[in-house]
């Protein structure tokens, strides 16, 4: 089984230097066109167009599609115009635009000038959706059955056409372009061949729309368990579907998104090794710039209570922990709240559910930290009883702040249409530090008549 | 179409005062399961009980399956034992050992006296797979074929069993147990019906290991965009599949696991509204407790430093900043390395490759900040040129010291075996804090000498 002998990058180079193109050939055969570009990258760039020209059509289309967007653009150089319309004609329509939309306009114009000019127009429709919607990512390729059809019509269409069809495993019926009901192939397989479509289709079907965000339609595939969802343009006519494979890379790209965003990162499409320093440096310094400038408002704040910690200076001494304690709190509300909006659980209507949530848990968290930290204090710094006291009630009173902003904040965010990622931990820290100081220092000038 | 009118919970209600199920019972066939979980969920317990029961078996078993443990339990209790059984006998193993693992043992004995002895002891060979393997999520009804079939026998063959099999998309060849091909049911509607399986089957398979990771398999599933995998044993025999559906859900639960952690909150299976409150507070303050108290170390050697503060009280307003910028610089770091990680991306071997990527950013960030900070500073303090300089260098410093650790701790938490989203924010922002104090404390007394 291939798993356990997966042909490496060092055997295909023995291959190459030995010139065994034969059974090299057959070796990548066996491969998996996923492993098989994992291995090019080891490869160099000789020895890559090699091993595609060793590839059937069908292999050269699909290895093509799954290579990043650099080895692809080196490829396209070395490649002439007849080669170069072979494997368009093989790849799929959606994969196509997927290709295309990472490239320079200059490749763009050669790789259109090699596909047929019914692709092409069905290219240009596909290219015009805007990014990160359904029409975008969707696929025109399926199979559309009549009602009036038997089971054995529609078999024997499968038959004809389902070679040419990224997936088969729903059918959809189809009158005047309109979507009225999908059949599984199951169910193909197990009714009588003479009934009807009519009569074992399905008529409550879970659709999208060209203009829906692709996440949402994701979601939704993940939600009903579907294979793929078929897509309406807005004419409620039939125009594509979107399938379970690209719904699980679009759930796990925007995934990344969110973390990105919310570690203070700006997100952007390539790999962490493929994004270049200076690029790093520019997503991950806007966001520092502004959290660094917000931060010397703390400063200045601290500045002010000079004072009162030239009078009592064991008061510094407990700065980090109330400031780490306070955004540390703020985050993990940030973040659940952040979680539970992604993954639909969480709405804008429970804002209310989830601070009444979050002000229980923080009376609870709160006293327990208040007691740990007052006991530390009382036996630290000679029974104390005022300054225990002191920095118990500080400490309630920080973690109460900081629960009800970290939960509040991603919802505002929300509501106002801004990505509630950027409520989390970086922003939220920021924030509740000042805040933190200022409740510090009331609390113990208050206390201490300072 | 049913999404444009679904039926909602105030509209069941409607029906059900009217005492109108004739109606409701047509109403009800026409909404997807998952749907009418959520409609149930706005119901009371009557309501609830009076709806399940209008369902046919089919239904009533797939409802039962999509809704959670609260509500299964509230129903098991109102269930004779010849409904259970009916709805026991509609469901999938794979589901029914879902629901088992989440009941208290009481239940479980009930549930199981209402299996036949045949299912019984499949659910409880599932049930001895670890929790997390691809074992315990496994499937266990699936379709095998033998090589010397015919492709129109392997269609009698679905057709025959077909009906009571979770996905019939791809179908299994095996041998003595033992998994020799796969075929897609595309390719058996494709091919001729008097061409043999082992002429269409496709030798080279993509399988998992009962005992592999969950997430792993789930991965696998993605990565070469399967619709399901075929499992083994020890003794590489097929004894399951894992299908896409499934594979979602797990990728959804880790990704929510992973945030969880990163934010310095114990994950726990149930969703944020389904987590009592103190079941909350008990997640999240193991780590609030552990950070508040190594926040004091921090605190102590900022205490150290009274007396340079004494000199010159300005250098207390830079420390938010600091700490701050360092905080946000480390989780960047750590946060991106963690998601290369886990989407497979990154791995420990890449470590001086990591390493040497984050140091070039941060000598490009750092500058920049610095920079920024230091006209600040000048402008804001009288041109103090050494001052500016002094925090310029710190910055520099931190940032460096950030990037560094931020991308180092996460590889060393894989090295070690452990999680390496625990090395997120707020860990990475408490050992930092400290570091950064050391650094920025060292850098000014030098520079002034205090």
């Amino acid at each position: 089984m291939e798993q356990e002998q997966k042909l490496t990058a060092d055997q295909i180079i023995k291959f190459l230097e030995e010139r065994n193109f034969k059974e090299l050939k057959e070796e990548l055969e066996n491969l998996h066109p996923v492993d098989l570009v994992d291995a090019m990258e080891e490869l160099d760039k000789k020895q890559r167009m090699l091993v595609f020209r060793l590839l059937s059509k069908e292999e050269a289309a699909e290895v093509f599609t799954d290579m990043n967007s650099d080895m692809r653009e080196e490829l396209l150089e070395a490649l002439t115009d007849s080669e170069l319309k072979e494997i368009m004609d093989e790849m799929y329509v959606d994969d196509t635009v997927d290709v295309l939309e990472e490239m320079p306009a200059n490749v763009v114009d050669r790789l259109l000038m090699a596909t047929d000019e019914e692709t092409r127009k069905q290219i240009n429709t596909l290219l015009q959706y805007p990014e990160d919607s359904a029409g975008s990512i969707m696929n025109i390729e399926y199979i559309s059955l009549r009602k009036e059809m038997t089971v054995a019509d529609a078999i024997l269409k499968i038959r004809q056409v389902g070679i040419n069809r990224e997936t088969i495993y729903t059918c959809y019926v189809t009158e005047k372009r309109k979507l009225i009901g999908v059949v599984d192939v199951k169910d193909l397989l197990t009714a009588g061949e003479s009934r009807l479509i009519e009569e074992i289709m399905d008529e409550n079907v879970i659709y999208a729309r060209t203009l829906d965000d692709q996440e949402q339609v994701a979601n939704q595939i993940n939600k009903y368990g579907l294979v793929a969802i078929p897509i309406l343009d807005h004419e409620d006519c039939m125009v594509g579907i979107v399938t379970v494979d690209d719904a699980m890379l679009v759930l796990q790209d925007e995934t990344t998104e969110d973390i990105s965003i919310m570690a203070g990162v700006s997100p952007n499409e390539d790999s962490y090794f493929g994004t270049s320093v200076f690029q790093h440096a520019k997503n991950r310094s806007l966001w520092l710039m502004l959290l660094m400038l917000s931060a010397t408002v703390t400063g200045e704040i601290l500045g002010h209570y000079e004072d009162a910690m030239a009078v009592m200076p064991v008061l510094i001494t407990f700065i980090p922990m109330l400031m780490g304690t306070g955004g540390n709190c703020g985050s993990q509300s940030s973040t659940l709240v952040i979680r539970g909006l992604a993954v639909g659980e969480i709405e804008f209507k429970d804002i209310f559910r989830v601070l009444f949530k979050e002000i229980r848990v923080a009376v609870v968290v709160g006293l327990m930290l208040a007691v740990v930290n007052g006991l530390r204090i009382y036996i630290m710094y000679d029974q104390n009883v005022m300054l225990a006291g002191a920095l118990g009630l500080t400490m309630i009173a920080v973690v109460s702040m900081a629960k009800c902003i970290g939960c509040v904040l991603p919802l505002l965010a929300k509501k106002l249409g801004l990505d509630p990622a950027i409520m989390a931990a970086p922003l939220i820290t920021t924030i509740l530090d000042t805040c933190t100081i200022l409740v510090y220092f009331n609390i113990v000038t208050a206390f201490f008549h300072l």
